[in-house]
């Protein structure tokens, strides 16, 4: 068996940052350390934390007189100072990418812009930037949703930062006749774009495809669902101990994919995983 | 026999104010009175002028010492000045929504934006704005030519005025992973939308369906591409002259629309041909 990773799978570059960043503030910093809701959406991640000592927490009060982290999907600018005049010491986690979408919603609602944030209204990082896009924001996540709204002069964008590509590509074509003018910021973080591009390519050229990350993690979800469309054998599976032989029955070749917030260490399990089943050869795309 | 004429059918404002500009320079300029190139793209029209004594010339030579009526499409700004600089007056005739585009892609160029303008490269509209579009301009008339562009930090986009909505939608989302900021102004003719849609409309709930307007006018063939979309009786005439009663057989409802640049006049000729082959009833959607 072939067991092939694709590029860009797994753990990007500000998820990486904000675990390193809770490791660090678990060893060092003053007790007791919060993250404000749980860091990353990949459960494995958040118990490790919990292990050295970092617990989430939901709340303001919570957070009183405690070294707090922000969370890499970010928080309403009201919560972040709330947050911040409780805490004994804030942390900021962000990602650097959400903080620049942050900042262009913050821009354009400033310039008198509607803003429209393409997203899932359910998902942190969303809720988080909504709360700098001004207080006549509108969330759209489909072709439907852009199409029923009012028209105004000037209409500016941001872009859930782990959007698919191809569908935010329709949703910006339904905006067009929604405004004189249409400023779009593209907030989509490339790794992702590459991580979903690889991801459908590798799914259509293997007997079964892997889908590795957190089932609360909605860019693990797209990746899932980006699979699903490529070929019927995709699972999404959350560690290693889901896989199930049954589903390798004639496999040569296995792809592997992880979401942005899967960590190295879970796919590494899996492919051990993998191995024990059958003997296999292992091709890592990643970064490559 | 039912005949409609759909809704936005026929000359637009910025035609309409085109023309009337010209007679009325036929009557009152000073002599020799020219327009630079041919006013607008109705043959019939043009004809018209020149028995009024407006003839169109295509070099700035030809212009020295009259009056030149700059056409409805605009032209570049330096061959705008150095017709300015030879004839004896300048009368701008230039639509007003042509007009605003060229100060967006103006605008857009001054900024610092990589210009784009989606539309016809061979259309005189086009060449006029892509003059002031800055020396990068990228002229992109399909979704194939948008995903060959490379990617730019700052993409600004102005539109052929006459284009068709739903092509540049498609255009529109292809061009979001080219840039970080992506600034659309939206330089589409609502009228043009307008009747679009309402060409679409009809065709799909007649039986016959006739485009009325020059075969030179690029807008008109949109009309008819709309139009063929919908029916395979949809039949692109000029003048009342080139209708085949043959078309007509057993058809009970009879659609019409026309071109931006077809005067009412001849509209009512073909309604009038119409009702000379068989007894009709009249009903007109147009402005309403």
């Amino acid at each position: 068996m072939e067991i092939i990773i694709a590029d860009e799978a797994g753990v990007c570059f500000g998820v990486k940052r904000a675990t390193e960043i809770a490791f660090e503030a678990a060893g060092e910093a003053e007790k007791p350390v919060f993250t404000f809701g749980e860091l990353i959406h990949n459960p494995q991640v958040v118990e490790k934390l919990r292990g050295a000592g970092v617990a989430p927490v939901e709340t303001v009060n919570e957070a009183a007189k405690a070294t707090v982290i922000i969370r890499s999907h970010g928080l309403p600018p009201d919560t972040y100072r709330a947050v911040e005049a409780k805490a004994a010491r804030l942390i900021d986690a962000t990602c650097p990418i959400v903080k620049a979408q942050q900042h262009d919603a913050e821009f354009l609602a400033g310039e008198g812009y509607r803003v429209v944030i393409i997203g899932d209204r359910n998902h942190p990082e969303v809720q988080a930037v909504a709360g700098y896009a001004g207080p006549d924001v509108v969330i759209v996540d489909s072709v439907e949703e852009a199409a029923r709204m009012d028209r105004h002069g000037k209409v500016g964008v941001v872009i859930q930062t782990t959007h698919r590509l191809d569908e935010c590509e329709e949703i910006i074509g339904a905006l067009l006749p929604k405004a004189r003018e249409l400023r779009v910021f593209n907030t989509l973080c490339n790794a992702t774009s590459v991580r979903q591009d690889a991801a459908r390519e590798l799914a259509g050229d293997v007997d079964v495809m892997l889908i590795v990350g957190g089932r609360n993690s909605a860019n693990t979800a797209r990746l899932a669902e980006i699979c699903a469309e490529a070929t019927d054998r995709s699972f999404h599976v959350e560690t290693a101990d889901e896989l199930d032989p049954a589903w390798f029955d004639g496999a040569e070749r296995v792809g592997i994919t992880g979401g942005a917030s899967t960590p190295d260490w879970i796919i590494e399990d899996v492919v051990a995983r993998l191995v024990e089943f059958e003997d296999a050869t292992v091709v890592d795309r990643r970064n490559g």
